[in-house]
């Protein structure tokens, strides 16, 4: 690696010359213990993924049924499949079925949407004929029994190799079995149906990937989808799964989620176990959920996760607010990233032929390898500083709401499958609103709240205090239902309830 | 910095190369509550400093008196400058005026022992003035009062600048007040007489300053005396204070209290406040306290902790371990502490003139600039590896007992403060064994054991559970009580309380 870089680090002056008086911070820990939330029932954190994806439907605020939905568009939600399985007018065999259909269809020419890395057809039946039995001898196992859920390709899921967007990651590091959270789902009876495409290695935000295809925005399939979990928003906009898993480093959730028109959830550093995704970085990413509705994120939050808020409601006053600094954060966080996953990867990259690594993962594995242990170290004193400032605007606000992205999905050029993208006026512009998830370990929602003049999806974001994901996600419920009948129907989408077949 | 590199890194193979499962560990905190020792008495952490001081000799073992040390050498003790100067035998204005004295005649020639590098007659006279009034009126604030302490030159102890031992720091950097330790010293009533010499920056080991002289070894003045808390380890050997502080970020308090033939500690990570001590890095020092015997180190430990365990008393069997990898332990420390010292040094060095710098130090931060990011989130790797097998050993063991250093005190050559004095083979030989106290954070102390053939002193050094200062003190005791009738006169001693004139 060191004999191969490609470029110098370019001038990262903010880092590199801040003159800072604090100290490094090296990970966004809070004390749980003494941030809890006021208001909030928590649940038993001994409870099984079953019984906590329950109490998430008891407490939420469900009303909506198949039959609500005669006006406008609607993706299906979890409660959508389980009703429509336990009325019987349909099996999750059925809904396998149409989804392998769909997955095919949306994975050839004419479409090509690159929505996958792996699905495996005889894996996705063996499941749904459980899942159909279980329904049939009146014994689901949760609400999620049956529902398509799909992976994105950092998460280890049986029986597929993670292959992190590359070619050769999988064939150096062995899968060895589902990552914790997979497992968690797993036992609430989800239908795994494969991993979704994602930006290689996840550096980098279009969700072009030179070796599993550009993944296409259902609005509009000339578009990016954004990434870097671009395959779990592109195929939940798409209606091939109500919910997905991502993993957010640097807005990787939130920001396809946002230009795919879904609602994407990134819970507090440290909320999901870690265990069995891909060790890109330490500090900054975390598991998040992709979802067609804000309650459907959080009953897959809550099979997921070791502690669980319940339900609250709270009328909050607005303020405004400054967050300073933003672009020095962004860059901060970048080189910590950087530094991460360039340590994470170094003993594969030694190994590795660089021709294997498209042209924008070499470009960027060359850049995160030529920061030097001071801008790292100065990338945790400006962490520290940030923490600052959010905790001084925390105490005057319960949330912070700012634009998901700066920029929506722009068009897909020609040529970036041969010659890569390298756009770090977009990237810059994509991720501007998502560092204090990652870098300070926040909360955040995104939920989409309209379209630009081209037809693509806006998101607005809610960024939480840490361990605040109850007043975030009731709050993004109410956000949600200001404009739940303004959903727009993408250009590609499959209805596999088939409701109007 | 960046332009001016003078060499590239030297091959941390064990390091860059590491193939590592474990996380990255940034800093060594140790759970407290968790660890509590047991059968130990725990001191209300609110008790003022002289109320700690007094909880403390009351716990110690301490039964030897002025009239106990016919037999033998033995270097004065806090009780015994508390006693003699309750007695009215002697005050401590008495005491200053010889301290003076001594310090004037030890660092002008022939002696040129450079302990400081900076202490103010005036200073020192009008406190031991106000600690005599107080034992006239029959008020001294503790056993401390009176009695001559020295300060590292890398904490601030008003009126003096804080030099770290260059010629500029301090022009930058101003010395505002006392740091928390000192000032918990000076409400105990100690005398704080001065700032003592330190190897430059703390970038090394050997005491050799160029700007304030070589610290000279007492039992050998033509010797090292050890470093980087060089000063304050030989002017305790050499008898002008009982104790003095220092700070040990890779031995710094240990390395030159063995060489010196006097006790060294350093509490556990996070023990004593920082507040007021050089940020020359953030994850591995901590100040530490020289003295004569290890119930000095304590009780000055005691004033300025915040909390306090008391007594205990162990019968430990012995059982051998082995610490695995201990030399990538030693590399990967390095590249710690290089690279923080290089960030928290950075806007100081980008208007410094390099010329400013002696040349081993010149070296030590351009070899410390020049570590990469991944280097140094592969050390903080290692770092966790670390803590993992000394978390087995602990499993077995209450205490590691290890030679304190791997070399005693060697000579000084001729040309060092013209040429500077880079010996990497016998600086890694002086850390081998001190790196776990810093790199994991544990308690260590050390005790002088006997003397080399060339009557250079040896010390051994016991290394204790996080938070487990209390078996390691009382265990510490029993050692040194073996083999109290062995101390030999330093050639460079100074009897403050002269009872023998």
């Amino acid at each position: 690696m060191d004999d191969k870089r490609l470029v110098r680090p370019f001038s990262l002056y903010l880092v590199t010359h801040a003159e800072l008086e604090e100290e490094p911070l090296f990970e966004p820990l809070h004390p749980y213990q003494e941030l809890k939330e006021q208001q909030v029932e928590y649940i038993d954190s001994d409870l099984s993924p079953p019984e906590k994806v329950q109490r998430a439907v008891d407490c939420l605020p469900l009303q909506r049924t198949l039959d609500d939905l005669k006006s406008g568009f609607h993706r299906w939600t979890i409660l959508d499949y389980s009703r429509a399985y336990t009325s019987g007018k349909i099996t999750p065999r059925m809904v396998a079925d149409r989804f392998i259909v769909a997955a095919r269809e949306s994975s050839n020419p004419p479409l090509q949407m690159s929505f996958f890395i792996n699905y495996d057809v005889e894996d996705i039946l063996r499941q749904a004929t459980e899942s159909t039995h279980r329904y049939e001898k009146g014994e689901p196992i949760s609400v999620l029994d049956g529902v398509p859920i799909a992976i994105k390709d950092e998460i280890d899921c049986s029986p597929y190799p993670t292959t992190g967007g590359t070619k050769w990651l999988h064939k150096l590091r062995t899968c060895t079995g589902d990552a914790c959270c997979v497992m968690r789902l797993r036992l609430c009876g989800a239908i795994l149906v494969g991993k979704t495409n994602m930006h290689e290695l996840g550096a980098g935000t279009s969700g072009i990937n030179p070796h599993y295809g550009v993944t296409r925005n259902p609005y509009e399939t000339g578009r990016i989808s954004g990434g870097s979990s671009s395959g779990s928003a592109a195929l939940v906009s798409a209606g091939l799964c109500p919910v997905a898993l991502g993993v957010d480093g640097g807005g990787s959730v939130r920001l396809p989620a946002s230009l795919c028109g879904v609602v994407g959830f990134k819970p507090t550093f440290g909320r999901i176990p870690h265990a069995g995704v891909l060790p890109l970085n330490w500090t900054v990413g975390m598991v998040g959920v992709l979802a067609g509705t804000v309650e459907d994120a959080f009953i897959v939050y809550a099979a997921t996760n070791g502690q669980l808020p319940s339900q609250q409601s709270t009328i909050l006053p607005i303020v405004e607010v400054t967050i300073p600094e933003i672009e020095v954060m962004r860059l901060a966080h970048y080189v910590t990233i950087g530094s991460e996953c360039s340590t994470s990867l170094s003993s594969y990259l030694q190994k590795l032929n660089f021709a294997e690594l498209g042209w924008d993962a070499r470009v960027a594995l060359s850049v995160y390898g030529a920061f030097s242990g001071k801008d790292y170290i100065k990338a945790q004193k400006i962490r520290n500083r940030q923490m600052k400032f959010h905790r001084n605007i925390f105490a005057k606000a319960d949330v912070i709401v700012v634009p998901t992205t700066g920029v929506t999905a722009y068009p897909v050029k020609n040529d970036v499958l041969e010659t890569g993208e390298l756009d770090y006026i977009n990237g810059a512009a994509l991720v501007r609103y998502q560092i204090a998830g990652n870098f300070l370990g926040l909360p955040a929602v995104t939920v989409p709240v309209g379209y630009d003049k081209a037809g693509m999806p806006i998101g607005i974001q809610f960024i939480g205090k840490p361990w605040s994901e109850a007043t975030l996600i009731h709050i993004a419920i109410a956000m949600q239902a200001l404009r739940i009948s303004d959903c727009r129907k993408p250009k590609v989408f499959y209805d596999l309830l088939n409701k109007e077949e």
